[in-house]
């Protein structure tokens, strides 16, 4: 109550920033930038590299104490904004797949972006030099092992693209340079302001 | 009731079965497989790639179809068994990654298997040629781009392995050879065969 008015605040929603920028070596750097662009659109950050968990007695351990503490910042988390951009490989950072899936089953807000504009299907096909066959069904296979490549247009396997198209979450992507493939935040601000149209 | 005694009839405990599987030229032949050795241990097997969805309008929807499919039969599902073989590099399939991560938000029985033994930091160095360095905090950076390697004595990324442990989860690994990576049920084989002791 506020000179006899009722004041309803409305509760901040906060967002776990997912995404393999935690290796970076300027790690802090760029976690910190995408906690001041979620802070300045109004959301609370939660980023799991903001706490240094203790060194444990074994580093099996030490992951996972680490592990541990991640899921519960999902849990106390409203959304996640995942960064699914390519990482040592042809397909996102596999500790962001695992929490994007762990956040759909909890049923919060998913989104996803991504610096490599590319369709899944161009990076497995560079991957294999272009030695791939349509088949007779339509099928995309490589030449040497007959493996399926997977056809959606979507920009990774179709559990992750899926599964945030599924649920109507945000999906940006943009073409980032070699050198600013982790570092560039424009879709990350994409999806972080629209994020804030639609829950704010 | 059977000759007046009440026969308790325990429910029969169902697995999905996640992994790579699918993409392989003879996926049906290798999920049968995988089907029957749950079947013989007394689960009830669920492989994603037992019912073909049709194809929608777009692509993409297609994608999604599958998705909400996959889904739902992770729903209905007790356990799963993930497939974390590196596959397209140095990492577990990205969509086998999001499985484990959405069964885990759910709180039902996690295990995975590997049919390569190296912990991930030896695939990661071997991806970079070796060209690592240790710095004086103890970790272990590129040469080329200075991206942290984990080093946490762990098969992949510490979420995958570092989610089963936290939950006291099943995890086998065995070495099988090239050509076998990802017909090779003998770690499989040893997931079922435990938690059919713990489980049933």
């Amino acid at each position: 109550m506020v000179g006899g008015r009722v004041i309803l605040m409305k509760k901040k929603k906060s967002i776990y920033l997912a995404g393999p920028e935690v290796f970076l070596p300027n790690a802090k750097e760029i976690l910190d930038q995408k906690s001041s662009i979620a802070k300045e659109t109004g959301f609370i950050p939660i980023a799991p590299g903001d706490v240094k968990i203790p060194k444990c007695e074994t580093k099996i351990m030490h992951g996972i104490a680490i592990n541990k503490y991640d899921e519960k910042l999902m849990i106390s988390a409203d959304a996640i904004v995942a960064n699914l951009t390519p990482f040592r490989g042809v397909s996102a950072d596999t500790g962001t797949c695992f929490e994007l899936g762990f956040m759909c089953a909890l049923g919060r807000h998913v989104c996803a972006y991504t610096n490599d504009k590319r369709n899944y299907i161009e990076r497995v096909s560079k991957y294999y030099n272009d030695e791939i066959n349509y088949n007779s069904l339509g099928e995309i296979r490589t030449k040497s092992d007959g493996m399926l490549i997977e056809d959606f247009e979507m920009i990774d396997n179709l559990m992750l693209h899926g599964s945030i198209e599924t649920r109507s979450g945000l999906l940006e992507t943009c073409q980032a340079i070699e050198s600013e493939m982790f570092t560039d935040l424009t879709a990350y601000r994409r999806v972080i302001e629209r994020l804030a149209k639609s829950l704010l």
